[in-house]
């Protein structure tokens, strides 16, 4: 089914149900950022395949609202469609509520599925049709109704994190979180969030793509766990597991009937971030609410010890698999020397689809290996540029002397999931390349070298890194880093490096945390380059002016000296450069063949 | 008589009310930063002369909460006193709150005078006595009954600041704020912070040392305004023209019965953290009031163009009357080679008022100068490290060779007023020494060349200044910088550099906006530098990346190159060093004698 005819099919449920706006969030019944099959439904009404991105559809208008990461690939994907791409953001650009605003007819009817939307946009929605004196409609999955090849719900199974891995047993979490109850004057907690129900009840699953993350809510009380779960994915022994710590299973669709029988005298802890529309009007009105960020988030987000020794393991891993794979593809892989190959040829020849799949498995070869962290990007020359470029197979570009390949990639091991993107010159580049390239690392450096006092966050430090792009008027359109989960989301709140703040203040950067540090830059048609370490939050000295802390690399791979200028770097950069290349040879080559061994020497030698 | 004594009188009082803790904040009636003599109650019943700090007494506690700009200053003050010194933010020191809470005993009363405080301590107090079913009294001023000697508010003329010097009429700015009291649907605004009233009506007046502001309270309706001030200060002439304006004169006080007979029609549109308690609960319960931070704050803080072209005007006459005062210092003024001097010779040395007075007489015979705007500080040698050092007749130090001058100083002018700090090396000083100004230099002049994109805010920037100096492992316990008003408050929000923030994120900096640049080195008992630029927020590029913003510098002195060591500065901090001499040189030595010029030359070569 073509795009126009699925937005026609659409359109005539619309008028059946006279609702004359449809949203279609991109998210499934958890707020999850990466979502399973079952639940594309922006992806399918849209065709656009990014992870973000909120379609609206009237009887005669339909658009695409996404962010700067994005824009590029959106443009590509929606081009035909008939639906109007809006770049979030942009100057003069429409955000969805004045689109919704100033499309809403008076007395008109909004309609979303309450379970794919947040608790924010549920009201926002709601408001803007009450100030038309209108309503919403939010039990009404149209999309479903017009999905006829909808993929099904996984059926994937869970399974037990052992606490040598997790570092903390599922009792002891229960018991911080409780305190936490407690400390609100809570009896009750539901979370629907799959990454904090995953990190409290040390379970992860298959579910999502990327993320090893079960499909499930859980109740929360001081007594006792309600698990809210396809039952078929829980063998009798993790159930027994569950049952031991006083977590019981129900079926996973049967927390909304639960919820609307709730007793008046419950006081529910939630976070309105992480909560479903529909899942928080199920709430009877008497029912006490006490709205707070989820605190499995700050807990998950500071790693415990033994997590992270287990994550510079897992790291020291993916290292050596990524320096091998520089290395094959510096020196074993071919390359033309122009753009011209043959199909009779090209084969001889290295894609970006097949060195993804070398470095896939390189990775794999590493022990405890689960999976890719998240889809790979290998994005040769240009593509480089559209910031989560995926090759197709209509687009996979076949690599050659002169341009470079990024890949941003990263592995889920029982020790951890990694996150590093490398960007490398094939043959001589140009020199605004290498200009470029320096400019990435020099901002890289600068923020992962930063020292300072407890108590930032990261808007504070993002300027470390941007400083010496806007010194040059240049940007990039996204966060310069995010914080890395523990064998779960790739990407996971709450810390980030983004100067841009929401509406309260940004968290603290704390001890044990993981983040990281990934600038970029981005010439359309040309060429994109970033490069990304992960970093570990450490205490440095504790002097009279407070508790100072640093940063510690996590990731051990060169950056490819054969794009860089080392005079566009200040002495100091060029050190930091130098200090970074001979720990990297320190810490990988026992790893490597002698071969790989001499080339990693001459890779990191000193600039 | 002796504070002890003052402590007893008070507590003779309390037990009279039956009142358990008494707090007496700093400020007066208007949430002011600084306060006349009338207002200095904290002051009287502590003997702590700083602008900020708050004080409780028990029966048998008598406690000073301050914060890090006066520690070493309130630690000299209260020694004897009997009152314990609490350093807010250090580890370990319990805040005003945790002591309230742990002092006040069951059924226990809480007194403090509510006009002198903000609605968010009377209400965090009112919380504080409830937890503990006890009470609050906000209308005791018992200082007020003990402080025999207490000084009268003042009569001083108010006059207006006409459109050449404003660079807009009232008519226009009370427009303005209309727009704002109809878009928050009120019908009603209340204003008692001085600054915003003083913008507001382009009035002004001498009612607070340094601040030519006019105690006052206004009451801004759809149709006309209640201004509420001692109308003795009010010419004829200045009646008549805010008459034409629609603004009538009430007495000063009679703002609180005005509010209690308020119909219950009122929507009222004010800025909670700018009202005190008092008029606060002076609002009947059946009155709708609208809390929205006072929409003057951001008005007068971006300047429109007169004014910054009159601002560029009183800095550059700043300029010339404090580089004739660095010439002097390092020329004329005779200073001894070592400590011992005798109290014949003493005078023909400078003592640091004497320096004071010398730079305040340069100033005065600039045009249109009005007088000083803040406290001049004048620290010689170890007072440096004293932040806000203020020499008295027994600290008054006598200037000396191999130590340094630190001057914090300003005026105000018809065209602005300014804020400028220059450390000052009188001979040859210590390496350390030369080193902590290298450092203090280097983090003011990286700040003050900062390129950012627009929606950054000194939150985001702080650390360009603060990162040379946190991988020393040093720091400075105060902002980097804070927002500068027009004729009116030197330190004016919302703007500021400082790393911290409060509950919501920072406000952005916009174009026209001025701030001052200011980082320091204090090493108790030795010597403090700080150096600072007043900077305005100017808009640079636009270009795909978006809206560019740097800083132009409005103060142009030179740095004392005597003690700077250019080895420890970057080649681009060196270019940035002189650049701006460069620029100090041309702006100012047409307005030097030729001794002075060529001493300028010297002064502002290229290192």
């Amino acid at each position: 089914m073509e795009i126009s005819e699925r937005l026609k099919a659409l359109r005539l449920e619309m008028k059946r149900e006279k609702i004359d706006i449809y949203i279609v969030p991109s998210s499934d019944y958890h707020q999850s950022e990466y979502v399973g099959e079952y639940f594309k439904c922006r992806e399918f009404i849209t065709g656009f395949t990014g992870s973000a991105g909120t379609a609206v559809i009237t009887d005669e208008k339909a658009g695409l609202w996404t962010d700067g990461r994005y824009f590029l690939q959106a443009e590509a994907e929606l081009a035909g469609s008939g639906i109007t791409l809006y770049k979030c953001g942009e100057p003069g650009i429409p955000d969805v509520i004045s689109f919704l605003e100033n499309e809403l007819k008076t007395g008109g009817i909004i309609g979303f599925d309450g379970k794919t939307s947040g608790i924010t946009d549920g009201k926002t929605w709601e408001n803007i049709a009450q100030k038309r004196n209108g309503s919403i409609r939010y039990d009404a999955d149209l999309i479903g109704r017009i999905w006829k090849e909808r993929p099904k719900l996984p059926k994937e199974k869970a399974f037990f994190l052992e606490e040598k891995y997790s570092g903390e047993s599922t009792a002891s979490k229960l018991e911080r979180v409780r305190k936490e109850m407690r400390d609100a004057s809570a009896n009750m907690h539901i979370l629907s969030s799959l990454d904090d129900i995953a990190w409290l009840l040390n379970i992860r699953g298959n579910d999502i793509a990327y993320c090893p993350l079960v499909l499930s809510y859980v109740i929360l009380y001081e007594d006792r766990v309600e698990l809210f779960a396809d039952q078929t994915k829980f063998s009798g022994e993790l159930i027994k597991l569950l049952r031991s710590d006083g977590i019981e299973l129900y079926p996973y669709e049967s927390i909304y009937d639960k919820i609307q029988t709730l007793s008046r005298d419950r006081e529910i802890m939630l976070d309105p971030g992480r909560i479903n529309y529909t899942l928080y009007r199920s709430i009877p009105e008497n029912v006490k609410i006490i709205e707070l960020e989820n605190p499995e988030i700050l807990m998950k987000s500071r790693k415990n010890d033994i997590e992270v020794s287990n994550i510079r393991q897992a790291h020291l891993k993916d290292s050596v698999a990524h320096t091998k794979f520089m290395y094959w593809l510096k020196n074993a892989a071919a390359h033309s020397e122009g753009p011209e190959i043959t199909e009779e040829t090209q084969q001889a020849y290295v894609t970006e689809s097949s060195a993804s799949e070398k470095l896939e498995s390189l990775r794999a070869k590493q022990q405890g290996y689960l999976g890719p962290s998240f889809e790979p990007i290998s994005a040769f020359g240009a593509h480089g540029a559209i910031v989560h470029y995926s090759a197709t197979a209509k687009s996979n570009a076949t690599l050659a002397k002169g341009k470079m390949l990024l890949t941003d990639t990263g592995g889920h091991y029982m020790e951890g999931s990694t996150d590093i993107t490398r960007t490398v010159a094939l043959g001589e580049i140009a020199l605004r390349e290498k200009e470029d390239f320096t400019l990435v690392t020099r901002a890289m450096l600068r923020l992962m070298n930063a020292v300072f006092l407890h108590g930032c966050s990261g808007a504070n430090l993002d300027c470390i890194a941007r400083e010496v792009f806007w010194k040059e008027k240049v940007n990039f359109n996204h966060g310069t880093g995010h914080g890395v989960g523990y064998l779960m989301n790739v990407h996971e709140p709450p810390i980030t490096f983004r100067w841009r703040e929401g509406k309260s203040p940004a968290p603290v950067l704390e001890k044990n945390m993981v983040i990281t540090d990934e600038p970029g830059i981005y010439i359309e048609g040309s060429h994109g380059i970033r490069i990304e370490n992960e970093l570990l939050v450490c205490e440095d000295e504790e002097n009279e002016y407070g508790q100072f802390m640093h940063f510690e690399p996590l990731t051990y791979v060169p950056i490819d000296l054969d794009a860089i200028i080392p005079e566009r770097m200040t002495e100091e950069e060029r050190r930091m450069l130098n200090a970074y290349h001979r720990k990297v040879y320190e810490t990988v080559s026992p790893y490597l063949s002698p071969e790989e061994k001499v080339w990693l020497k001459d890779c990191t030698r000193p600039v």
